[in-house]
């Protein structure tokens, strides 16, 4: 196996789809909302991704059984247009493999004619964010006031260092196949998995697809995030009580 | 040389061959279990692999004479159905080269017949293990079950940090190509050559081959391994009698 | 996206081009004079370069629209000759990938019928550089001479190191195509932005290409850089008066 | 330029070649050798071997003009049989590369009907060594008999980390292709290019061949290389003169 394999899983005629990309990144706020949708929308696999980018490994499930790394495409049929969404276990291990797999994503998003994409991910400020808010960066001005209307905010300079991997890529080829893209960033610690920031994600997200999301299940992972970092900032705080603030010195968990 | 090279270096006809895969690895008690196995049933080589995925390098002998840095298939010729058997001095030195080699080694078992693999491995603990356990993952529930039967130990969530290499890969993938596949993993410390682990990976897959295979030259490679760690752990307590156990600090040797 | 992409923005007739390359390397001093020259010159975007082995990373522009990186060829249609100018955001993440972005370049060197190239960049030298001098390296003698005589220094052994990346691999490799080639480069500390260091290499390519050229904006931004530097340097003298002339510790920024 | 470029600059006909390779290693033993061998026998360059896996760059020469890093391949016309002498200034960068260019190699081996091979380097020791013996390698049996009426030392277990590089994959890798070579290793320390080591692989080498060679410029770099460690060992003497004997410290100079 030397190619990236397109493996597909059911075919489906599709209207009008357009693409949400959601790979584990920063926080795994990009993640927390696109499995989030899959599971509420009940989005059914269509096709499985395997590539020689990916990290040479299985994952073992719970019931002795093993998950090949890969990524996947799900699909949901919408009133007036479909969703298909991308998840995976992981981003590509090597810098030319994010090329190839934006590459594969961006072949089938003209061959199932998607003509907008949104990626998803999280913002490390390196701070516990209390109140996150969702940064954007898209491939066309048009889009960028869009998405402003959503509560998107685009902040100069931010982010400073660019949007790296899958979630930048999508919107930076997206363009040479004109396609309009969109990286929505929660903003998040970095340190912790962030449902929190997800569920704004979400938030903007699904206003911008004019759909109806329950967000019970994220707000349990939330609040059982804040008990996590409640405790951890406890312990930090009883060890070095005059040291740090506690703030800063969490290892990333989740 | 740019390409993996497939040397045949004698034709068979086999009859419903099952392949064993130990290739180096943790406490090499995969190599270790394939080895004693190629020797104990006088196997035969079939073929030679060469990848410029595998180290560049020869190994020099002990008559002067060098050995390219390969893997290697060996055949046995059993009553009911014969054994292929992988081993070699390297695993891929790339995460690409992994895929590619399983890919190689997955188009041998089509072109061959296979339609099981069992590939053999060591599980780290970070500690000294008394009595190694043969943990197992497998690419169907019902070859999970069947296993269960053999004492291999399926432990949610173990390996955790799931299965990296050509161990993995040829399960996950051999799914792909509806090859039923198992990883044996003997439980082991990781900082030393393991046959005692060995030992035990060899008697659940002896049964579960349903032959009989003589233990002794493992049994003789476990007392002197024995002595050795016996030996270091003396030296350990000697040098430093209040700070540790002396069990946790060992070098990986063997 | 596999390949690296050449993309024509605009088809253009030239005359005798001959180009000069300023990709980001030491002190950022051929990006600044390519980057100076395409603005005073208002030359033209002709060609965009895609790479997988580029980073894999959008740029986010102060609009909150994305730019993919790329490397950009500029044109100028000067009087008797036309210029192409190589900039970007990126040199090759890989040490394959200068060779073959090389390759590219110079494919359109023959293509436009360039006769002619020069590389710019900076000479890291680790200590602040009060007057830089431009060191050159060319792939023929007479362009040896020919540089002397508009100010560039050839030094014995400098630079020691050899000219790593594409202003290097451009002089070396052109000479198998037969274009000749020369490599300026502004003597420079190595740690900051050089746009002091820029005017000098400036200063020699206009003479060598007869052209004129406005400077202001170079002589601005070195001013700039050097009340930055001068605050470095009191800072650096206010924290650690005994220690260091504060000269030789200053980070890369610009 | 994504390809390995082979450029024949003159064309020969060869009867019965032996190849000898030298490129830069342990000690650049084996490069000083090769030097060594081409200037007394006055060999001349024929092919010109450029590669995207060589370092990106180019190397900047006394008279102010560059050379592309490459290898090449010289000939010397003798009595009975021709020599073909492999140098270079660099080797691969990947791993994949030292696969590569040891095809290639190979593939000019047999067009040109080598027959046998001798790859020639250091062996470090780690300690500086007085009388330098020749460790042998070979890829037959009678090859390495053959080699022991030279005074070629073949040792059990030495070097037990195996030849890597293309000295070890030519020895390897030529016996595919029916090629006899031999690796001849020097010992050395490993910290200094060694011409006192080079001299005794050049004296086996030239019984082997059956050819005289002057050793004048060899001995004289020697001496001078004598002197250079004998004012080491003294400043590292007077340095610290109850911690070390001075003798395993010494950087890596030449």
């Amino acid at each position: 196996m030397r190619e990236t394999i397109v493996r597909r899983i059911k075919d489906l005629d599709l209207k009008n789809p357009i693409l949400i990309e959601g790979l584990p990144g920063v926080g795994h706020v990009g993640k927390l909302v696109a499995e989030h949708l899959i599971e509420e929308l009940e989005a059914e696999k269509i096709i499985e991704i395997y590539s020689p980018h990916l990290p040479p490994q299985v994952i073992v499930l719970d019931d002795g059984t093993v998950k090949q790394v890969r990524n996947e495409i799900y699909a949901y049929h919408g009133k007036d247009r479909d969703l298909l969404l991308v998840v995976g276990d992981y981003q590509s291990a090597t810098n030319e493999g994010h090329y190839e797999l934006t590459g594969v994503f961006l072949d089938l998003c003209e061959e199932f004619g998607v003509e907008r994409i949104y990626t998803l991910g999280g913002y490390g400020t390196g701070q516990f964010v209390d109140k996150p808010k969702v940064l954007g960066a898209a491939n066309s001005l048009e889009l960028v006031e869009e998405m402003k209307e959503f509560g998107v905010v685009f902040q100069e300079n931010e982010p400073g260092g660019g949007i790296v991997g899958v979630s930048g890529l999508l919107v930076g080829l997206g363009r040479l196949r004109d396609i309009d893209a969109v990286c929505l960033m929660g903003t998040t610690s970095g340190y912790l998995v962030d449902p929190k920031s997800a569920q704004e994600v979400l938030r903007v997200l699904s206003k911008a697809l004019d759909i109806e999301v329950g967000m019970q299940a994220l707000e349990d992972r939330a609040k059982e995030m804040e008990r996590i970092v409640g405790k951890l900032q406890e312990m930090e705080k009883a060890q070095m009580p005059f040291e740090t603030s506690g703030e800063e010195d969490l290892r990333y968990i989740g």
